[in-house]
């Protein structure tokens, strides 16, 4: 097999980079009998070359300037793991602008400015790859891009946050509170110490605007998508929703409707058999449901150190080996190659919905209940009251069948004024059908 | 973007073919808009030329005569749909050498005459794809190939065969005999009118051998592969295992220690919270763990018309965006990049065991049992004996640690003449920890 020699430069030298320098360094004879490439980590750029990553690099390769990088004729590719926007925006512009092909692992970049980041990579001829943004080194992206090109993509619906899904496994396994698993969780490295970009659903509104601008090809705004956290979710509801025999997950949802599109992230009550259902600790997965494959759904770790460097390292060979410059120019990521969708506000959402109602213990207070969602055509499925305690509100759970939120929203503002609930019910969504 | 059109021939015009020439006439536009290429399905080749597909095909498009395929220079790729050996293997050898592409979802063929294919291909310099051979339309094997190449893979272990998967899963579901279920399975459309490839394992194995000929680059011999299959399931088996916890399963089990593999297919018992314990129906899953990446799943349905021309469709684009190219010369499937693994035969494979005996209702008889266990070195986990009945044995279920199959035999050896049991014991393999 013919062999070749190629060199490539990393930006970030965090956990992620170290993870990359590991597999290049130590894992370098495996890579070149898998891909007949011979490759050079040329230079690692980040302001803090002193401390120690475990990684024996050598002599010459650490650098604070950036110019050693982008100025390298040698190095053809740029790994960019900076993170964060402003700065890493500016690296990728620049790689590209020198001719370079790009890998980043930067979901926050790619769903604020990918459009802009793209469309410059396009015209100046060089790919980005992107696998490791989404899942960790679970190969989600080439699947949506490559593997179902057969398909038209109808719904991506995926546990794509792990710190999430940490939190809900433990509440449900526990019955413990929010702020007890996220301290615990925080403390275990689970969790960060400003957790808000992954209990607020940010992180996993990035995740599904890069697979849904991959999947439907549609050029919608990353603030179109209805973000909800999981910050509020009380364990007595989980609780409940196991008795009716529903799961609660985090979930970030793309579903495709003719030229509209529903993309939204929140707390999702799905069926117990459902694949995504078990789940669990800080495993992701992503269901995708094709026009021709029908349902498939693709499970690992979303995060970590080797896992997303495992997807980097399989993007840099995708780069190195030609293959990346013949896919990513066909994305229908770039202006005149993406479809105009419209995306759905939320109150034209349809969903089943998960309510708790806090209900004055009261004669009748379940006919005017059902009365007023009847009164605004939305069908229940199922009620469970709880027993009655003298002195308190009682709860009132009641699983509602398919509804726009709008209905929803109108039927709640009925209920309210009526004074036979104390307080808005909790309302969380439902996917999926039992079977 | 630029386009170019491409002509590819079809032989083999039954379900799955008619899937894929649907997936090119019905979605030539939206392939066209993904790729950039009109694919032309210039030729169909079949024997049955005259019934219905329910796909409109134009004049002179289908053919009786192989000929016409392989000798039109404008044809670029052949899909072999065709099935079986003798016949699939000569259009594949007759295409690779009229310097045709070839995509085949034939997974006898490539299980057991693909060492000889492939290298045709490779002399040829033309690419041969097959990720229709596995798993349906879940791209498990650009998994393997391409996501996962930073990975060294540590195991594959998958249920690939969707009709032994629904008939262990109506069996569990309704306590049901396994003919029962079997014959209704072939009522249904699920089972062949012959079952014994299917139910005995063998088409398991194929898929086992292309998965692990891929994935650990081993040259060895598909007849090494030990294979159970699960004619012989008794459905009390699976309601004991259920009190244990653990779900039965019929897997694909290959494993990479240092030099040696196992490759074995039979029926297994899994944690219920392993992720394959909760693939029911007709469904498939691949469990892939790699040495960055940890466990990864890949699920989806793994058969049927459409699922599978998913995966046809797939491969064609792949080879004629150029990609395929780059990708197959570099597979460690050909002399001189394989390496020389040894294949442990099946008693010296180490696994947990179920075990059932049917004791005789003696005193003593449990200590009997376990102290031969004992003296032969092998650790009993659980035992649990069912309620006694005055005139027959008595179910007595174990749960051993560890030990390999040659150990287990021997103690197996040394209980039977003691008189202590009725028979010899139902044995199935455990795989998994639980949590």
């Amino acid at each position: 097999m013919p062999t070749k020699t190629c060199s490539v430069g990393l930006v970030g030298f965090g956990t992620i980079g170290a993870g990359v320098a590991r597999i290049l360094l130590e894992n370098a004879d495996q890579l070149r009998a898998k891909t007949g490439i011979t490759i050079i980590l040329k230079r690692i750029c980040d302001l803090d070359i002193t401390t120690d990553r475990g990684v024996a690099v050598s002599e010459g390769v650490l650098t604070t300037s950036l110019d050693d990088v982008i100025d390298d004729p040698e190095i053809e590719v740029v790994i960019e793991l900076v993170g964060g926007l402003t700065v890493a925006k500016q690296i990728v512009l620049r790689a590209v602008a020198a001719g370079k092909s790009v890998v980043t692992a930067n979901k926050a970049l790619l769903a604020e400015e990918g459009r802009e980041l793209y469309q410059a990579a396009h015209e100046r001829g060089v790919p980005i790859a992107f696998e490791a943004s989404v899942g960790g080194g679970i190969p989600v992206i080439a699947a949506l891009r490559d593997g179902l090109i057969a398909n038209d993509i109808q719904s991506i619906i995926g546990i794509v946050n792990g710190t999430c899904n940490y939190i809900l496994t433990r509440m449900a396994a526990e019955g413990a509170r929010y702020d007890d698993v996220l301290a615990d969780a925080q403390r275990l490295g689970y969790a960060e110490a400003d957790p808000a970009l992954d209990v607020g659903g940010g992180d996993s509104a990035h995740k599904l605007a890069i697979l849904a601008a991959l999947g439907f090809a549609g050029d919608f705004g990353y603030d179109e998508i209805h973000v909800e956290g999981i910050q509020a979710t009380d364990p007595i509801d989980i609780a409940y929703a196991r008795e009716l025999g529903y799961t609660l997950k985090l979930l970030a949802i793309g579903k495709r409707f003719g030229d509209e599109l529903e993309l939204r992230v929140h707390p999702t009550l799905l069926p117990d058999e459902h694949p995504l259902a078990s789940v669990h600790d800080v495993f992701n997965a992503v269901c995708i449901r094709g026009s021709a494959v029908g349902d498939t759904m693709f499970y690992g770790r979303g995060a970590g150190q080797m896992p997303t460097a495992s997807a980097v390292v399989a993007d840099l060979v995708d780069i190195l080996l030609g293959k990346a410059k013949h896919t990513f120019d066909r994305l229908r990521l770039f202006p005149g190659r993406t479809e105009s969708l419209r995306v759905r506000p939320i109150g034209e959402v349809e969903t089943r919905y998960y309510l708790r109602f806090a209900a004055l213990d009261h004669p009748g207070v379940l006919a005017r209940i059902a009365g007023e969602f009847g009164d605004h055509d939305i069908s229940i499925a199922s009620v469970m009251q709880k027993e009655r305690h003298a002195t308190q509100a009682v709860p009132l759970v009641i699983l509602t069948h398919q509804a726009t939120e709008a209905k929803l929203r109108r039927a709640l503002a009925a209920i309210e004024p009526q004074g036979v609930t104390e307080g808005p019910p909790v309302v969380i969504r439902v996917e999926g059908e039992h079977e």
